[in-house]
This record gives structure tokens, sequence and C-alpha cells, in this order.
């Protein structure tokens, strides 16, 4: 299967990188690093293992890829109004596009413009960034989980399996409970780190910014069981509560966002969730008011003109 | 009838001397400006007419205060643990304490203390502020609004008589309601003007931070009507939004406390409040929230040891 990837950052940049080293037809595009990774090729620097890459396939518009069997998206969700552009090009009858982001709906409002798209969703577990043009550091965890939202399963399979031979720690997860579960420890974690401007662990060592973590966490718990998932619990919760605890200090990828000036993932990391929980009627308050928070965190930062 | 006036700050300094000098003899307990008002008295800068006045009764300690009809109290409420020992020398059978604080509670507590204690409430309306060591500067409004908590009604017609004869608008109000109506403004603009490090215009003029101020001010309403105060209404929201619409941009008492780093007044501006509203099974989830949010500012502001 020849695979496209979008976006060389932290994401699109290790697992393509991984796929391309394994053997795997890998095609990058790459709108910054174009001119320096023509050049220079991709550095990935792993705690499982560094390797260079002297030649990839890097373009710089998608209008010039070849059609592919696979599209790994990598791309903030921030970006995703590029995508049917991006896409359009380089996608055929039966081309699965993976979406490896943080949020709820991506891959439903994909799929609404792009009816027949074989659509997979991907669950990055990594620490990884992009340190400069062409190379990427990857520190530590580095599985994936991939949830099947509307691919033949046979797709799906082979597509597992391209990851396992690339030495990707890959696992097939039921979608929408995976895409929910992982909002249990984005949601509080993302949005609160920014707001307060800390760290998670500052967060967990406070009685009372604790107590509004563990709420918001069954916020989402709340809102996945009234939308039918039912395989999100309190002791999921828990599990996440004492996870973080055992963790490093750590800044999600929304805090290092807001530190290094770039926009934020609000819309599907915290307006869709609530706003699909308020369709079958569960409110989720709190999230909502870090919602709002973070809003005008980023208009101010965004240098928006306040609207009057 | 004799006044004392605990704290000679932006609300003792200004009420208290207005009393002293329209001629009713007035004893001021002073901490840190002891020294400086002995000497050369206190100065008010108002709006409505600077005076100043030479010689003051001043004391270091209430314990060399002479006990008096009315003891007016114009600490910040973090300091409300201390009003026993400050108390207890000053009051007589026959007493009334008035207490110009914001907040929910601060009565039944103070009440509680002493069980036979007169107690109304001053609620403030008032731009004042302490410019230096017996210099208040007063730059507009001024009323203030008295509630009867536990005290003789022609006492309090006294001390309400005496505040105008001293020039000060002042009016009757019923107790709780006017303690709540207080807090629907409090809640929300004290605590998010810090929480986001900004101004009352700027949270109005973001359409996010606006209907979240409008939420929480509803929290209030609601929790009012759920303690059986039914004065509070959805229209008197409404009213306080178009009223700070209408205000120059504005920095609450918090955002003041925030920014010259003092302790700030979460106790009986969210705690409380919403201990109360919990009481009786009422939910303030927003506020709750701003709670939480406030009280991690404040322990890392105040430089305490994170408990692990």
């Amino acid at each position: 299967m020849t695979y496209s990837v979008i976006g060389m950052g932290a994401i699109g940049g290790y697992y393509g990188g991984r796929l391309a080293h394994a053997g795997l037809d890998v095609h990058f595009l790459s709108h910054s690093d174009y001119a320096y990774v023509v050049e220079r090729g991709l550095q990935v620097d792993s705690c499982e293992g560094s390797f260079h890459l002297p030649h990839i396939h890097a373009y710089h518009s998608s209008e010039d890829m070849p059609q592919s069997d696979v599209v790994v998206v990598g791309l903030k969700s921030v970006n995703n109004h590029l995508l049917p552009e991006l896409l359009a090009p380089i996608i055929k009858e039966d081309t699965v596009v993976v979406l490896i982001q943080n949020g709820i709906g991506l891959e439903a409002d994909l799929q609404a413009q792009f009816p027949q798209l074989h659509i997979v969703a991907g669950l990055a577990f990594i620490c990884s960034s992009k340190a400069q043009p062409g190379h990427v550091v990857h520190e530590c965890y580095g599985s994936i989980n991939l949830g099947n939202y509307s691919c033949p399963q046979e797709r799906f399979a082979e597509i597992l399996a391209d990851f396992r031979k690339a030495g990707i720690q890959a696992a097939e997860v039921p979608y929408a409970e995976a895409r929910w579960k992982k909002a249990v420890w984005n949601m509080p974690f993302n949005g609160m780190t920014v707001a307060l401007n800390t760290s998670t662990d500052r967060l967990l060592k406070n009685p009372a910014t604790r107590q509004l973590i563990y709420d918001q966490m069954m916020e989402v718990v709340g809102a996945a069981n009234a939308l039918g998932i039912h395989a999100l619990t309190k002791e999921f919760a828990d599990k996440m509560m004492q996870m973080t605890d055992e963790m490093v200090p750590y800044s999600p990828s929304m805090k290092l966002d807001f530190d290094f000036h770039r926009p934020m993932e609000v819309y599907y990391l915290y307006t869709r969730p609530i706003m699909e929980a308020r369709k079958v009627g569960f409110d989720m308050p709190k999230l909502a008011m870090l919602e709002a928070e973070l809003k005008f965190i980023d208009t101010l930062r965004s240098g928006a003109v306040l609207q009057p």
C-alpha cells in the first residue's frame, strides 16, 4: 500500500518516518520544512532507536502527490478547514484516511465532506516534538490506538499490520469509546494547565483544583454515558487521576501551543464534545466554563479585534 | 453615640472620616497608620468635598479604646478571624457592629461568636482607596446600604440618621436580599477579572465570557431563590449586565487585591455562599470552579507550600 502523510510535525514526522524507515512507500506533504527535507531528509531522534532518512518523497503541494491507499493526517485540528483542499487530489475510491488528532467530532466532519471516504481514528500516546525543520524528537511512549470509524475491516487490519511492521505499538480499539476515554484526560488537563498557566502535578497537589479536575473528568464520563458509551466509568476516572499522579510533571499539547503562541485546539477539544453532549440533554458546566476561558485567552493572544 | 472604626483603609478611613468630620465622637483603631495619623491626622480627598482632620482619636490596640455604642468594621474579610480579639474590649451590652464588608455569612459568623451582639450589614457602593498612610482618596459614588441583621430597630434608625448627618447617602435595605443582590455582581466579576487577569469591559466584549458571566449571575439568582429570597430575578441579572456595560472599565476589589499582592477574599465571596446554597441542595458549578481557580492562584501567590 502507498502512504501519504499530511503534516511533518511531531506526529506526522514520527509515525510517517517510522513507516518510511520500515521500507513502506511514503509520501510527505510538507509546508514549512519542504526545502530543508528535500535537501537533507528527515532525522528522527527516538528513545526506541534513532534513524535518518536521507531521501524522502517530499511535496510542497498535495496536487503534486500521487493518489494513495492510506493518508495519515498529522495536522493540528485548528487546520482541519484545509483538509478538503489538501485531500481532494490524493484520495481515490478506496483511500483510507487516518486522523491522528485529538478531540471529538473530527471523523464526522470529514465524513460529511467526503461521504464515501474510509476513515480511521488514530489516538497517539506519545511525547514527541519537532525540534527544528526535518528533525523530530521522540522522547517517550509512542503507541497508537486505531479506531475504525468507516473503514472495511480487512483494509483496517492491513493498516494495523503495516504500523506494527514499522515497529509502532498499535492496537485496535472501539472508536467512540476510545475517543471519549482520551477526552477524560484531555479535557481537564489541556485547558486547566493553560487557564492557570501551570502543570499537571501542581493542579493535582492543590486540593481545590484536584477536586475540580476530578469533577471535570466525571463530566466527560457523564457525557459519554448520556451518548450511550457505557465503558466510561467512575473507576476509569479514578485510574486517570492515579496515572497522572504517577507521571512526571507534564505540559499537555494545548499548554505547549499556548507557551509557543500557536493557536489552541479549542473547537474539537471543547466546543464540539460539549455540543454533542448538549444534543442529548447532558450539560458539562465546568468544562463549558473552561471553554469560555480558553476562547477568551485565545482571542486575546491572536490579537483579534474584540467586537463591541 | 460614640463610634469606633476598625481599619483605616479605603472603607474605614472614608466613612469613619465623614462621621468624625460631621462632629461625631469617633475613635479609630489603626495598625499600620497609627504613628502617622497621631502626628498628622487623616486626609480625605473626596469627589464630594475634601477635608482634613488634624486631630483624631487614634489607637494602636483596641484594649486602649473606650467602649462604643457603634463599631464600624472596615477590615478586609480575610482578617475576620481577628475580630473576636479586637471587639472584646470595646463592646458593651448594647453595642451595634456595622460590618462594611463584601460577602455572605459574615454576620452569622460574628453572631455565633457574640450571641448578644447587635449586628448591621453595610453594603458600600464606592470607589475609594488608601493612597498612603493617613490619606484616603474617594473617587466616585459613596453611598451605603444598611441591612438590619440583629439590631433593635430604633438603634438602627439612629445609626442611619448619623450616617446621613455626616453627608453619606445611606438607605435601609432588607438584609439577606441586599447581601445576595450584591453577590450577583461581585461573584462573577471579582473572580473572573482575576482568573483571566482582565477588566470588566473585556469580559463583556468577548461573547464567550459574556455568556459565562451571565450564567454565573444566574447561579447566584438561583441560589438566592433556593434560600427563599425571591427578590432576585433574571431581570435583576439583566440589569447588572446593562449597568456594567455602561460603566467605565473597572477593576473590582479582588482584582486590586490580586494586583497589589494582597490576600483575596475567597472565603466570604465564594466558599461561603456556595456552601450556603449547597446546604439547601442548590449547586453553583461555574462559581465553584471559579472558587477552585482562585484558591489555586491565592495559594501560589501566598508562597504557601503545596501539600503532596
